[in-house]
């Protein structure tokens, strides 16, 4: 039986509203996963996932990176509610670590094994925290951007590193990919890139629409890639 | 059980010398396998490739693509052996093409389920059999060249592809990956490539030192690309 709490935390000043997802049946410590939201805010996409990742055994916490009420309806309004986490990445990794920590901090949550996926914006933040050192086994960017203004950080990544990425993604293009795969590779992280032909951006939020630029929903590369973030963490945390 | 056998077979006047193996337990029609070898001709690896093939309940065959008895010992005599193929892709696809039909006539093979999976150069002769139009479900290269002479006859392409890279795999450079990126997505083929950061060529092969350039085992890329494939199986067989 998946149960699902409104958790309310803070990170400095700032009220934030996170949420949990876990199977009330499970009994010992298991594994917990930080689930970073798009450029949206916490909303019910990622609530989704987290009830998915419950579903696999997993206790998710969804981290509120905005803080609590800041959620977009439209295009302009994310824009400016996630304009300064773009911009000032130590706040948005303060805002992770603040969800971090909550997450590492619960009972029944095993704290050596913890990893962190995040879907577009949240790309970017599981990304950061990765680069900002946080003992994560591992981190997940689904159609995330990949740039930073940090790159001599990921000398400081202690986990693995999964991106999982549309191969036409506008908002995400071969330079920044390429320049990423550098970064990565001259920090000798270890990391993959698997690249889905014919997937834009946001490939797997199911609200979208199935065709148009430069976001849609792609039902194959949505697969896929929850196929590869289920193997990325039979390799962290066993079968 | 696992069973192998030579299988001796012709195309025009070479007689080749392909490799079955199989679970002599499966009962009714299964996935048959063709599995295309390494520029050192059918060796060792891609019958051992066979085998744990077989163990997955799949029926697998490895083509001859050079021709009986032709099998180098030295990097020289890789070269000589395999250059015809790498230049004259026509005569890769004939030879492709007769190992399908041995595969496809097998009683025992399931002809709406044959995928193909090839190794270096093997990457090469699958792609290239999926470009000449053949029933395959789906094709996989291991750290395979992508480029081709036939750019347009990606459109020929029926099955899925997936291409398992390694990042920094010097034989098969940013820019031939781009434009098998640009070759696949022009002609709207399923396509997906995962790429495995710090991999160089032949990533896959135990038989190689583990550090070294341009080719090395990797333990891990191995495994991921192993699993990929097993993915990519599911996806087109089922379960």
């Amino acid at each position: 039986m998946i149960k699902t709490e409104i958790h309310e935390y803070r990170h400095g000043d700032t009220v934030c509203e996170g949420y949990w997802a876990y199977d009330e049946a499970q009994k010992g410590k298991r594994p917990g996963i930080l689930v970073a939201h798009e450029w949206n805010g916490l909303q019910d996409y990622v609530k989704a996932r987290c009830k998915m990742l419950a579903e696999m055994g997993y206790v998710a916490f969804a981290a509120d990176i905005f803080g609590k009420g800041i959620r977009a309806k439209s295009f302009p309004e994310c824009e400016q509610i996630s304009a300064p986490y773009y911009k000032d990445r130590q706040l948005t990794r303060g805002r992770a670590q603040a969800a971090l920590e909550i997450l590492q901090n619960r009972p029944g949550v095993d704290k050596a094994k913890i990893a962190a996926i995040g879907y577009c914006f949240g790309g970017i933040v599981v990304l950061e925290l990765a680069r900002s050192g946080a003992p994560v086994a591992g981190v997940v960017s689904f159609h995330g951007q990949l740039s930073t203004p940090n790159v001599n950080d990921a000398k400081n990544i202690k986990g693995k590193v999964l991106v999982l990425h549309g191969a036409i993604d506008p908002v995400v293009p071969p330079a920044e990919v390429a320049a990423f795969e550098k970064e990565m590779g001259d920090a000798k992280v270890d990391w993959q890139l698997h690249s889905y032909g014919g997937a834009v951006h946001t490939f797997t939020n199911w609200n979208l629409p199935t065709t148009g630029m430069p976001a849609a929903y792609n039902e194959k590369a949505d697969k896929r890639s929850w196929q590869s973030m289920q193997n990325f963490f039979a390799e962290l945390f066993g079968g």
